[in-house]
């Protein structure tokens, strides 16, 4: 058991040295999706905290949409997983700028948890696409697809992005999941 | 074991028997509102499944509200049971009545099976608060939430009050489960 520690520690002190010997862009090209197979329950419970807080107060703001930014007309397990991984990676990018607005104390509090959360996950899914994918081109439906939500950022009011962002952030997770999943979600 | 059945299967037949010849009136006058302390999760997964639906065409349409209509500053244990009936039953007259709007037909289909159970638990409380306190005068902070839901009623417009009945459903089942616990929920 000693012995078994003393190689651990060995070979986490090497990895870090070797680590820090190698230049940055090797580290960065790691994938590790494996953790978002299965959503760690308190991370949910502050979503839906945040989630629940935000349904308390969004209707005193004008929030509404010309078009439903999340709609699609395809299952994300249609999608090949490069093709997922811009999908939500998309989502994340749209989902941490909302949670970076100016917000009132409380809620900017609550937000804190998932927006670290979500950041991290959007991280670890451009390491991945870096990795497995760099060159990797969308697919026609999903090009649609982002298109109009890159139309819809630019059209629809901070109001409208914030409200859809907030609402549909189980709908992102689910598709974080399947992405992480790769070919377990069908 | 046999005899304990036949006494039962007697009872069950005297007993609607008995009903069958009061009067309506007295049959009426009955209180039930333990099935409400523990919510079926069959019941609470098409709320959630009608709320999700929902949210996802909710912001096509102005819902802007002026005022927070669910909101208060006390928490409903602080409520006497007959005041806790008054609220909920109030609550559930919104809900019911924003449920009934005309709809699209997806939509229509889904708030069915949550239209039906809040409008039996309505009925319900109605039928305890005809019972348990026909005279019963709501409190202060009772009576001045009242009076702030109903002039919402006729300020705020339809969008602003479907909204809040939707989104606040869950705290609306909340609220009837404490009242339902009577003494346990503290």
């Amino acid at each position: 058991m000693l012995h078994l520690d003393l190689t651990l520690l060995l070979a986490l002190v090497l990895g870090a040295g070797l680590g820090a010997a190698f230049p940055q862009d090797a580290l960065k090209k790691s994938c590790s999706l494996s953790k978002y197979q299965f959503l760690v329950p308190h991370e949910l419970k502050a979503v839906q905290k945040m989630k629940e807080q935000f349904e308390d107060i969004m209707l005193l703001t004008d929030r509404k949409c010309y078009t439903r930014l999340f709609y699609r007309k395809w299952r994300i397990a249609e999608l090949s997983v490069p093709d997922r991984m811009v999908l939500v990676e998309a989502e994340l990018a749209l989902a941490t700028a909302m949670l970076g607005l100016p917000a009132a104390p409380r809620f900017a509090e609550t937000r804190q948890r998932p927006l670290a959360f979500l950041t991290q996950a959007r991280e670890d899914l451009r390491g991945c696409m870096a990795t497995e994918a760099p060159l990797h081109q969308p697919s026609g439906k999903l090009r649609h697809w982002l298109q109009k939500l890159q139309t819809a950022k630019k059209t629809e009011t901070p109001g409208c992005l914030e409200a859809s962002a907030i609402l549909h952030l189980f709908q992102v997770l689910n598709d974080l999941r399947c992405t992480a999943l790769r070919e377990q979600c069908t």
